[in-house]
This record gives structure tokens, C-alpha cells and sequence, in this order.
């Protein structure tokens, strides 16, 4: 499998990997820092739909407009905002789904010249839509094994 | 009740008015164009969901930092990618569902004082969080009267 | 004569006068800051040098794009460099005389139709041409009255 | 002489090279194409004060903000208004000699630290005030040679 398939495909199973590793837990174990100075389980969830939020809006604009600026957001701030630092995880695990199954088709849409397209990010400069794609395939990976890594780590 | 509050329940209220107004349309019906030269009720659905994804977006951004540049996005050109013109509806109406259960907290958690912060839109300039909600509220209720007035027209 | 004309002959009469008002002064003088916590009158020589490269730039872009982005820029951290706070003002006048007679040609061959264009500043929203002439005109009168203003008082 | 130095040397030297070459030339001459489809020497010299007004407007933006856009602008738009197509040369020379003696003064005030500063570009993406300098020492020196090139081939 080419690494743009692999990336896609875990994209893919992110939403439900994601929901067998956190819908079983308590709201006091969803409300535990996964580690010092960290973020708890519950905003690293939000994170998460947040990050792909804007992963996803960001490949839209690079396939829909030349060099697009793509806008930074303050990933700390969004965590400690009340929905995201307290609110409960039902209503963003179905974003996740629901989000994912579409980025997913949009993703396989997109003949080969669209992958060489570029943004600018206003911190990062120049970004290819294979850039993109990389960056948040594995965001989203590296999240949810530092979860899982957790929960075992604490025997949940 | 407030403008602001009626404006927040109307975002509540979408995601359900618009399940009942669309999940029962065949593709054939979906794939019908509200009027001439507009967009189908699949491209609408869609649209719905691309609007809100930039305005959930927009809103965290002004909440989290100084003047946020606002990235304008190509409404036309997203409904025209192959997922929004010829995709499923499904996973967009979880992703609304979703999306605007978190959102209407968010916006239920903010003090006062955040609905005068602002935005610079790169087209339309400076605009406060509560120029953003009527706006998106409004175009939300707008699409979705304009499905609804189709479907009786065409007595679906 | 309107309100436009005047506005650019104003700009068309700076430079003789900031000259006549500045260049018989003694570098001590020069370093001397025109009120608490204001800059020294070598400061602000520099300083409407540097606001006037921005402005007739901003103009530029407003007549040849769609609703550029203006960008801002930091007078303060601009008045602080050693260029600015030290540096001899001749060069800075011959630069001011340079500029100030091409921007007045600039403006006086723009069609009406240019003076409704939009540019939008990231800080201050949209700005029509006829905006930013009228702000950059009264700056640098502000700021030329405050240079007399203050010699006049120190009897210089 | 470091790579620095000897650009920073070379936009110092600029303005008397370039009076030398245009200041002698009738009307006629500075409005010959240097080559089809090229521009004026008209036209190239108030691209060359343009190009070095933006190209120190981004070096200041660089030094005193974190990340700054850098705005690009549309040269050939430029390039065709009246005042650059047809308008006299000698308030542009003066504007250069002025900008680049300042300029100058302003690139040997700064730290080594500066240099590794970056800006976004909205085409380029991430440029370091290195970067900034190379590309502009270049230009200037490159349109310079055109000039001075299609002068010699003339035998003006």
C-alpha cells in the first residue's frame, strides 16, 4: 500500500479506534492528565475533533484555491475553552464519525495532481496537500496511542 | 428571549429540522436542483455542514486570540468537489449532529464580554462573535427553509 | 477645492515643510522627545518616512488587487530600531521629498471609479482608498504640527 | 567579505550605478522595451524603487514581529500604472538614494541573531531575513545589468 493509502486508511479507522479506547471510561478517569503538565484524556478527545476540524478545512481550501493561507490556530487555548476542557465526549466521537467517513471520500476523490498543491501556513510556510495529509494522519495516531498508553499503563 | 439566545437555539434545532427535511429523499430527489442554477439538496446538505464547520471554526478563533484573520472559503467550488455534489448525506448529518451539540456549548460557556472580541474577514472586514452568529444562524434557518419550500413545491 | 485635492496637496506639501521645520536643528535637539513618553523629534522624521513607505505600498495594492490584505506594522518597534532612534534624518528627508512627489502623481491619475476600492487591514477592517488617503494626510499634518508645535514652545 | 556583506555593499552602491546609467538618457530612450515583450527603462527603474520599498518594508516587519505576513504584490500591476509607465524619473532616483542610504544604515545596526529571523511570504512561504536580502542585493543588481546591457547593445 502506497503511504498516501496508509495515511488515508488510518484516517479512516481513527473514529472508531478512537471510541473503543475512550467511551468506556469514567467521567473521573476521562478528567485524568495523561501526564505531567498534559492534557487530560477528555480534552485530548476534543483535540482531536478540533485538529481534524481544521486538517480538513485546510485541505478544502488547498484543493479549491490557489495558495491559500492556511490560519493557525492556538491548539492550548481551544483545549482549555469549557466545552473542550469539561464538556462531555458523545457529541465529538460522533463529529469524529461523521467527519472522517466524509474527509475519507473527499480524500479518494482527488486525482494525483491535486497532491502536489500548496498552502501557505502562516507559521509553517509552504505545505503540499501530501504535507497536510501526513501531518494529521499521524496527529491523530499519536494521540490515540498516547490514550491507549495510558489506559494501560493505569490498568483501565 | 434574547436575540443571541434565539440565534443559539436556532443552531440547536438544525441539526434535527434538517434530519427530518432530508433523510427521507430518494437520491433521485436529492439530486434534484432546488431552482435553476442552484444547488441540488445534496449539495445544500453538505454546504450546511461546510458553513458551520468554518463558522464553529471562525468562533473559536476569535475567542482564543487577538483579531483572528477569518479565512473566506470558495462555497461554490466546495459544493462542486465530487464529495459534496455526489456523496452520501449520512455522514454529514452525524457530523452536524455532532458538531452543533459541542458548538451550542461553546457558545453557551462564553461570557459576555466575548461577544464584542472581532475578526478581520478577509472579505468583509471586521466582524464581532455576535456578527458571526446572526450570520450563521440566519444562513442555516435560510438553506433549510429552502429545502423545506422545495419539497412542498415538488409535493415530496 | 475638495476635500480629496486637499488632502493630496497636503501630502504634496510635507516635504518642504517637514524639511524647514527639522533640518536647522541641532542633533540635540533632534534627541530631544517632544513630550513624556513621546518620541524625539528624530524618531518621528523617521517615523513619517516609514508611514508613508506603508501607506502609498497599501495604496499601490488597493488599486491593483482585489481587497488585499493590508498589514499592519508595529511603529513602535519600528521608532525603537537603531536606525530610527539614531540615525542622521538627511537621508530620510531626501527619501520623504522622493516618495511624496511620485505618490502625489500616483494619486492624481487614479480614475474616481479607484477612490471606493477596499483593502482590508488586519487590525481596522476594510479601508476604502479615500480612507487611507485621509488617514495617511492627517498623519502626517499631526505629526509635522507636533514638531512646530514643540519648537515653538522650547523657543528653537 | 562575507555573502552579507557583500550584498549589503551592493545595495549601498546601488543608486549611484543606477543614476549613472538613466540620468543621461533623453525621454525616448528611457521609454525603449529593454527586449519584446519587456518593460520600459522607465518602467524598470520605478520597479527597482518599488521592489526595494517592499523589500525594506519586509525586513523591518521581520526584525520586529514574530512570523510576519509578507505581502506579496502584483509587479506587472504595478508596473502599468501611470505614474511607473509614464511619470519622470528623478523623484525615484531621489526616493532610492534616500531608501538604501537608510536601508543600508538599518542592515549593519543588527545582531547576528536577526538574520535567521523569518517572515511568511503568502507565495514563497518561509523566508529568513537572509533570504530577504539575497533575493533584493540580486534583483537590483540583475535589472541593473539589464539596463546597463541594453544601453551598451543600443550604443547609447
Amino acid at each position: 500500500m502506497s503511504e498516501r493509502n496508509e495515511l488515508i486508511e488510518s484516517i479512516r479507522q481513527l473514529p472508531q479506534k478512537l471510541e473503543i479506547a475512550v467511551s468506556r471510561l469514567t467521567d473521573v478517569q476521562l478528567d485524568t492528565q495523561v501526564g505531567e503538565g498534559k492534557w487530560t484524556i477528555r480534552q485530548l478527545t476534543h483535540h482531536i475533533a478540533d485538529a481534524n476540524i481544521n486538517a480538513y478545512t485546510r485541505m478544502k481550501l488547498i484543493v479549491t484555491e490557489v495558495k491559500p493561507i492556511l490560519k493557525p490556530y492556538n491548539q492550548d487555548a481551544w483545549a482549555s475553552l469549557a466545552d473542550a476542557a469539561h464538556g462531555p465526549i458523545e457529541a465529538t466521537l460522533t463529529t469524529i464519525q461523521g467527519l472522517h467517513e466524509r474527509w475519507v471520500r473527499f480524500l479518494q476523490s482527488l486525482p494525483e495532481a491535486s497532491w502536489t498543491r500548496e498552502g501557505i501556513h502562516l507559521e509553517n510556510g509552504k505545505l503540499t496537500l501530501q504535507d497536510v495529509l501526513r501531518t494529521y494522519a499521524r496527529h491523530g495516531e499519536s494521540h490515540l496511542q498516547q490514550i491507549i498508553s495510558f489506559c494501560e499503563k493505569m490498568k483501565w
